[in-house]
């Protein structure tokens, strides 16, 4: 089992990462010590993990809600529901939570911990690897209003990550890909030697073999976590995380978040960055044809959906949230493993890279 | 104009205390220096003081929504009012809501910023004198669930409290007593000197006479700054600014939360707290007499509503959130001014206190 520290000062918090260790015992008796524990968890979910982590945690009186499963359950209903379940038990300010699932469970577990008597305890039991590598590690929380994702949360660290690399073998493959993406932007944003290898490694790990799971999950983590503790409430260099987001946020708006996954999205969106960065005379052409080869090795898109046009992505990316003062700011590359957060890129040089970008339907 | 300064190294802001000061262009100015600004306010407040606040906010774009009057709005379905008007009008993280009212509405404005993409900033602009002690400073913030009340919320501090003392010229005499529960209790917890010049000055207090008003305000947010710069999230100390709230709030809960203002419970509830302390051996009985008189004097209840049985009381104390680990904590008074935080008070003393305790049908 490895150890991660997210460096927060009085918040800082452990990430583990090992086989087998969401059914750890002797791990959650050490992390949990209050009488008062509800895990969170989703339909899903429920029959594959949840049985083995109750157990795990006998010790305390734990007790567990079922969610849907779904973005479409982020809401503040859901929230409603959790905190009506904890009341109900009279759960004290000493209790803790446990999110048992993907990035959604995470979000909404964390943000019903934030806000419930103003703030309680929560572990992060991600199930994807999206949420391994990405949403449990950083204390974002929120849930989604109808006129936005994510609208409405807060930050609140956790008290733990307990990630397991063998609940992954249950992930389906294309959900197991779309987690590849983040992956790979931890290279691309400031680990060039990570790149590396995964440009040399993607087969095996497309394959999720062990040891190379655990390792890109790893270096994962320590980049995601030296990024959290240098910004934890993204007033600067934590924005470096949302490579390619921008992008893929007005992908996935442009298809009503539908039939593409978040890290679909991403992949196309890192690709768009990377080729404006080209334009922007910074990153090398080999580069780029790098990363191409790369997300398209991890099996993930690299070319837009054919129902979007270049006009309607460049449309909807200024309603993005990361736009500010009215003016839009993008992650872009230097080079493989530097990124800048700027809005000096150029409209015409942003539009020809939009326009330019190969569709679905084209002929390769 | 005075300034006290809440002291939370980052987070540390100002309450200013002043007449007319709540539609001071040159302070607001100074205050609030974004274009996106909200305020929100209630169906009372509107008419009486909106329109001169918008006209000091004249600088910066500045826009209002209006939530109806009272605690039974103060709900996330009203936090998702608030959401969504910030939403329509693209509000970024940069924005600043304003919260013009009393308790309720700084609760939800507190909580609606602490929320809105993870935490956007706010000012108080408190007009009820017990929000104006009390509520506006320590950046408690929360709404209520069915199941029980403040239970969702967040510690999230403002970044200026503007305290105007003009504004009580149009509150309702029973609330303006309300707050000067709230006024005494400081002199009670942790400022004997206090005490001694509420007992000189009540009359022409409870007259609304503005130098003593504004005196014993200021006074008020000295001491509540002073225990919140030691105790941000009440995991100690500040638990002594609950001197008569378990009691108070048995009282409240015991009348479906009609007929008494929480001031008027809180009265009876320090008196209770008082007695108790009496019967421990801790305060002189002369002590009990003078906070009677004093509470009296101020026009507040000192007597336990008629429909209310001691015993149901004592049931509804042990519900309280306060009493953890199924202990009942409560704060009492080793003398006027020096309140501690105990479990060792004996049940059958409490009980007698209860019991002794005069009901309103009782003659004098």
């Amino acid at each position: 089992m490895q150890e991660i520290t997210v460096d927060l000062g009085s918040r800082s918090y452990p990430v583990f990462i090992g086989k087998g260790i969401s059914s750890s015992h002797e791990l959650l008796a050490d992390l949990i010590n209050t009488s008062q524990v509800l895990v969170v968890t989703n339909k899903t979910i429920e029959p594959l993990y949840l049985p083995q982590l109750m157990q795990a945690l006998s010790h305390c009186n734990a007790q567990s809600i079922v969610i849907h499963d779904g973005e479409s359950y982020k809401t503040l209903s859901t929230i409603n529901d959790i905190i009506s379940e904890l009341l109900q038990n009279r759960f004290s300010r000493d209790c803790c939570l446990v999110a048992l699932g993907g990035g959604v469970v995470g979000d909404i577990t964390g943000f019903a911990a934030a806000c419930y008597q103003r703030g309680v305890s929560y572990v992060q039991i991600p199930t994807t690897l999206l949420a391994q590598v990405d949403a449990s590690v950083g204390g974002k929380t929120a849930v989604n209003h109808e006129l936005g994702k994510n609208m409405i949360g807060a930050f609140h660290q956790p008290l733990a990550v307990v990630t397991d690399i063998d609940v992954l073998h249950t992930l389906p493959d294309r959900e197991f890909r779309a987690g590849l993406a983040e992956v790979i932007k931890y290279g691309l944003i400031r680990d060039s030697d990570f790149f590396q290898w995964l440009e040399s490694n993607i087969e095996g790990l497309v394959n999720r073999e062990t040891r190379r799971l655990e390792y890109a999950i790893q270096r994962s983590c320590v980049n995601k976590a030296e990024v959290v503790s240098a910004d934890e409430k993204e007033s600067g260099l934590r924005a470096i995380l949302n490579l390619g987001h921008s992008f893929g946020h007005a992908i996935e708006t442009g298809l009503n978040y539908k039939h593409w996954l978040h890290g679909e999205a991403v992949s196309v969106g890192m690709l768009m960055a990377s080729e404006l960065s080209y334009r922007l005379g910074w990153l090398e052409q080999d580069s780029v044809h790098g990363i191409r080869s790369l997300l398209d090795g991890a099996g993930l898109p690299v070319k837009l959906p054919e129902l979007l046009s270049p006009e309607k992505i460049r449309e909807l990316m200024s309603v993005d949230k990361k736009s500010r003062d009215g003016r839009l700011y993008l992650v872009l590359l230097k080079e493989i493993g530097q990124a800048i957060v700027t809005d000096e890129f150029g409209e015409p040089a942003l539009q020809e890279t939009l326009a330019r970008f190969p569709s679905i339907s084209e002929a390769v």
